[in-house]
């Protein structure tokens, strides 16, 4: 397979001129060529997996370590569980076209706000490869064109799925330089190049990074793009005085242990003084049970009547998303208290009260500032999928545009379209 | 008046305490603090005229010229009319507790999107000073705490329609802080703290400059909050091959001349050369009649029998948004070619097509990327009053949250509410 390499402002510019065409496509093309892409992901899987064993022995070599080569690693399933999830985009609705809102003004005019593509979306990610054709699918069902930029580590893998990728959704009729990649294996970029991606005003419309703190931060001091920033997690669960404590233990435990290291894992758990005894009792042993260290603050140590020294929370402990085996636990004497320690510490991701009461519920509601809000419901539920948007590209914690799952909606923008009969302004 | 003098911090701080409160705040509450403010205009208008003729005095030794003092300048019918302004706002209906969507997923978990304040607004404004009255009525309104920057010729209108907006507004039940001003008569600040309040992160959570490009340029360098420039606006109207001449004419009109200096009026207009010599030699007396200077471009020339050299239109015609009484004019072949040149120029405010061709107004609506796309109407309807939103804070070319004008549900976010009964995922 010949790599050309292209100029991060040239692959951007080709982008923007698919986008132009991409906007204008059909669904029914576009689905066709996202069809293209899952059949060709499977029929070329021998080259995939060639180049993946090749960024497999340079991590190897490099020492990347266990967890990195395990998150490089696609074989024979994963290839076919990237394939399926395209072919699952390619099943959803469109959210082009879609008209938000519509109404006739006093003077005659017809006022339509209908869904557009944004244009052209960058995203920028690390380790994993199937990232590559997943965002790529959601990009062009949304009619948006994709400029791509992977981690140095997996160049071989994403040269070879990116260029599976657009020789069929090309094949299949979609415009050329509709996937675009930066960095190709003879010629992997670096920082350099993430800012002159980063700062390609009137080219890319939305920048998201897929990846840690440091890419964040590395991204903030030099994009002039607009950037919906991934979401960080510390989520809390409030079990209030009236909650269902058994209840209460199944949330907490599935918030905590069915996926640790996911940003809508509980990060802190608050009960109310009047329950913490009960809660403390059979939540701390059933949570040991699962691994689970804990972090309690005094009057949780003192009212379960374990020691108050024993893994105390601190400052840190409120704040840190551990992403891990680790929770922190608080006691506080009302919701409004609840609210105040989420307000204080959240990160605006995912929040949950478990409670019996009406009243409790609806001011923490009303009064938590986040993303998702739940009442008697694990806040492992924020997802795209889950949310029933079929797949997301990342999550956000931002209040603009975007808050919460970014599916093929929040890929999109609008635009008001007015006919008349030869109406000016009076 | 007693004017204490705060740290942009400061001001910043009390208008995020007070956003929490305000987002649990009852419309009849809102309505009633927007009613309170109106009463308060106008029984204070003594005051609000006599520390204006101070700003003038100043404005007049300063020398700023006949145009700002004119703009600066309030009397007893402008303060009536943002009083007025203040009590529509109130008569409009609350953005704030729409459920945007809602439904129930397949595990029984019960899903709403509901529109929230986004928390605390800063605007920042150049002289005209009823701009603090009516940013503060509609961040009032849609629930959020507003901190207001006006321009150092207005500080002592501004110190005191603040004030008394701020008054009225905590008389009426609004949380102490919730309208915050930057700059005082004694301590009109600078630079220095228009930079402070940019990078009020987790504290300011959307900046809306209403000033020029200069101001724009400030910001950009230094600004980490999220802001929504203004718009500017260069509009094109296409005039097709089919178009009917005489209403494209009387809308080119309207859409150059009935307020040359405003974002949404014409800048170009493209005509189809079929129709170019017809268009022309109606249209280009009829706008010389009402004193607006032609550019045209070498075809547009010849084809009206103009020497081509007069006025030629170059690249920078193009490219300007005149906000004058001057436009351009250039011919195209095609409406594709309208789309082309509307592409390379236009800033995505306002585009018209002028046609009775289903066909090119379809190309058209769906080729133009820009806020709002019209057929056979001008461009000066893109408003937010004029599309029925009441009143806007402004008018957003960019893409991201809002595009086209900002009104009351623009200043909002969303969370979603999540119900469930004991749901955990599997």
């Amino acid at each position: 397979m010949a790599v050309t390499v292209s100029s991060v402002a040239e692959v951007c510019a080709r982008a923007r001129d698919a986008s132009r065409a991409l906007a204008a496509t059909d669904t029914a093309t576009k689905n066709g060529a996202l069809r293209a892409i899952a059949r060709a992901l499977r029929s070329r899987e021998a080259e995939i997996l060639a180049a993946n064993e090749l960024d497999l022995q340079d991590g190897c070599e490099a020492d990347i370590g266990a967890a990195l080569l395990d998150r490089l690693r696609l074989d024979g399933e994963r290839v076919e569980a990237i394939a399926a999830a395209v072919e699952a985009v390619a099943a959803l609705g469109d959210a082009v076209g879609e008209v938000i809102e519509g109404y006739r003004l006093p003077n005659g005019l017809d006022v339509r706000k209908v869904r557009v593509p944004l244009g052209v979306v960058a995203v920028v990610y690390e380790a994993r490869p199937n990232v590559t054709i997943d965002a790529a699918a959601l990009c062009l069902k949304s009619g948006n064109a994709i400029v791509l930029r992977g981690s140095s580590s997996a160049t071989q893998s994403n040269a070879v799925l990116a260029s599976i990728a657009s020789e069929a959704a090309v094949g299949a009729g979609l415009p050329e330089g509709c996937i675009g990649l930066i960095g190709s294996p003879t010629h992997p970029g670096g920082h350099e190049e993430l800012a002159e991606l980063a700062t390609q005003e009137g080219v890319v419309d939305l920048l998201i990074p897929r990846g840690g703190e440091g890419l964040k931060a590395a991204l903030k001091n030099v994009a002039t793009v607009p950037v919906i920033y991934a979401a960080s997690g510390n989520c809390h669960i409030y079990v209030d005085a009236s909650a269902d404590l058994d209840q209460a233990l199944a949330i907490v435990l599935n918030a905590k242990t069915q996926r640790p290291g996911v940003c809508n894992a509980v990060e802190t758990v608050l009960v109310h003084a009047d329950v913490a005894t009960d809660f403390l009792l059979s939540a701390i042993p059933a949570l040991r049970a699962e691994g689970v260290e804990l972090r309690a603050d005094m009057r949780a140590g003192a009212l379960s009547g374990e020691h108050p020294e024993l893994n105390a929370a601190g400052e840190e402990d409120w704040d840190a998303e551990y992403l891990a085996l680790t929770l922190a636990i608080g006691v506080v004497d009302s919701v409004e208290q609840a609210i105040e320690h989420i307000a204080r510490y959240g990160s605006g991701h995912s929040e949950a009260i478990l409670t019996k009461d009406t009243a409790s519920a609806r001011a923490f509601q009303l009064g938590v500032d986040a993303a998702c809000v739940y009442v008697n419901a694990s806040t492992r539920f924020t997802d795209g999928g889950e949310f029933g948007m079929g797949a997301e590209i990342g999550n956000s914690t931002q209040k603009l545009h975007a808050r919460g799952p970014i599916g093929l909606r929040e890929l999109c923008t609008f635009k008001y379209l007015i006919e008349g009969s030869g109406h000016v302004r009076a």
